[in-house]
């Protein structure tokens, strides 16, 4: 192993959360992280069966516990925008604490602060210390989650080691506040295309205009009424949304061709064939070609399996229902219930601003220890 | 003057259409045309004023007649698409003669044959050869007309040299099928954008979707019905045309500013303000703004001008209204009544295949001849 950046594993959280943060690591450009990771997992926690998979590294307890929890995350963040290294403001007064008291802020700034290297260094942190947990432990921290699917170390490490993946309950590292949110929605998306035939616009009768065509389209999506609806006490609410429109040659052009993206994010009651079957119905006898251009089905909460229930409860019965994708969706098609668990509010996920506040990551990884050292709150 | 290519004024004027063909001379890179253009015809046409005026040509008969007439003609083309130099290509029985005999064709092909170097070809064939035309003759050759407005050779002579587009009756050699096309239709493209709030597509019903904003446009525009009208015997036909629309920020973001680009093209008995206060009328009440990015107005065909009379008369009485814009409507906002009148298929102008039937060339030559020679056909 060449020289890596050293990371204290034993230390404190939020020190670890920084110093992840100052290595960077962009889609695709994950080695020097996964350098470091493996080799503080071999130098300072060999009580773990470590591997590494590309640029993942994986490691688990084998204890032969009743149970096995999965911790997992990514180690890639978007490109980074003049916010690495880390930065840490400590101030009097600019937080609010747990019982609404006013205390000292401490929060960490800098490029994936909060998507997902504090959930990573939590993970790492308890994998490392915890030398007898209640359940067995597998840690995965992969690469490549930030860009196209096909990338994606957890779906290499699904085909390649699924073995690893096994697991009685897993927790994504996800930003989620530092609140249980349970499953995901799925994302389907369509691109619906009029077709027409091209003239000069100022002898447009000769023409079809393609752009007009999608006027039945727009109509629909702009009287469409998203649905609601409750599994397990976790409220999922629907969209469907134009996230791109595009059409024209010149501008003197009537265009032959317009296409228009639409993004359906659905409730995981529905399987990925029904969310499909549901837009089609939208768009009903609308003259437009329609191609699936994404489709992942979402993640039931799946909150009912025991290691689930131990889980919310460890963390104060507090959960929610998760709106966006992300990778527990390949957990909940294997069966293992999943949950996305992490510090960092998600709505800063991928900002220049990026922040963290450090309680929040010391709440969490007290919440997880206390899980996996005692089964229930401390 | 330095070596530049050799122009033959007084022989085949098809020869000539080829010879300035083969001289590129794309929009801002007209230099080497228009010298050409002006060493031969100082060479060539002594009875001729010339004029240079960047990389127009300018040259005028001053024999004292009753009618001056104006040829006009951009030297420019758009970009060469691999149809540089041009190509003859000759056949038997390709084409169709003006009796509906079957004749031998003469096609030439080449970036520019059509728009317009074939009209420049004859426009400056029959001032260098006349010399003594019943009509004083000026002949403007002007560059940059393909591009922006603001940089229209036309446009520059109007400000700096307006004496020379004195006239009392203007022939513009734009492509018209060997049509005379009367005045010219008005055009002006506003931009409509609707705004919204930028959200996560996971959680839209925090955003506000501009794309579905602009529904109530599109509907309006399919809903749309255009009119006609006859003026002066020549009918003009209105539309009205999404000619771009764009909008969209990523795959999982309800974007926040969508626009659509419309264009209005303008029967001339409508004022460029009228016209304005027309599309106002259309999209009244739709939430969006407008921004006007172009407008020009209209030429009336003007036809009842004497000098018009006897030029529909040297062309076998035929006729028909001009749909789209062109610089006719520079001389008509002049008080000058314009025709175009030129050889090829304007369908064909700005095509890869753009090609000009060679009769048709020498069919407005002799048309033109006629008219300023004998004032009637011969």
């Amino acid at each position: 192993m060449p020289d890596v950046p050293w990371l204290d594993l034993a230390g404190d959280v939020a020190d670890l959360a920084a110093a992840l943060v100052d290595i960077p690591s962009v889609s695709q450009d994950e080695a020097l992280i996964a350098d470091s990771v493996e080799s503080a997992l071999r130098a300072q926690a060999p009580h773990l069966e470590v591997l590494r998979s590309g640029n993942a590294v994986l490691a688990r307890t084998t204890l032969g516990r009743a149970r096995r929890v999965m911790l997992a995350g990514h180690l890639d963040t978007v490109p980074i925008a003049g916010n690495v290294p880390s930065r840490r403001v400590t101030g009097a007064g600019d937080a609010e604490g747990a019982q609404g008291e006013v205390r000292e802020a401490d929060l960490l700034y800098g490029c994936g602060t909060v998507d997902m290297k504090s959930g990573d260094a939590v993970f790492l942190h308890l994998a490392a210390t915890l030398t007898a947990p209640v359940h067995d432990i597998t840690l995965v921290l992969y690469d490549c989650e930030e860009i196209a699917a096909e990338y994606n170390g957890l779906g290499r490490i699904e085909r390649d080691l699924p073995g690893w993946l096994e697991s009685d309950v897993a927790v994504l590292g996800e930003p989620s506040d530092g609140v249980i949110e349970a499953g995901c929605q799925g994302t389907l998306r369509v691109r619906l295309t009029a077709e027409g035939v091209r003239s000069h616009s100022a002898r447009s009768w000769l023409g079809v205009n393609a752009v007009h065509g999608l006027a039945p389209v727009l109509q629909r999506l702009a009287g469409y009424a998203p649905r609601q609806v409750d599994i397990d006490g976790c409220v999922y609410r629907e969209g469907l949304q134009a996230v791109r429109i595009t059409g024209g040659v010149a501008g003197n052009v009537v265009p032959d061709a317009a296409s228009i993206d639409v993004n359906f994010r659905f409730a995981p009651d529905r399987t990925a064939d029904e969310a499909l079957e549901h837009v089609h119905g939208v768009f009903a006898g609308v003259d437009a070609g329609m191609e699936v251009t994404d489709l992942s089905p979402g993640a039931l909460p799946g909150l009912a399996a025991p290691a689930a229930v131990e889980l919310v409860a460890a963390a104060g019965g507090r959960f929610r229902a998760k709106y966006g994708w992300t990778d527990v969706a390949r957990f909940a098609a294997r069966g293992i219930p999943a949950v996305n668990y992490g510090p960092g509010d998600p709505n800063l996920a991928h900002t220049r601003g990026e922040f963290v506040d450090t309680a929040q990551i010391h709440q969490v990884a007290q919440v997880l220890r206390s899980y996996l050292t005692t089964g229930v709150p401390e």
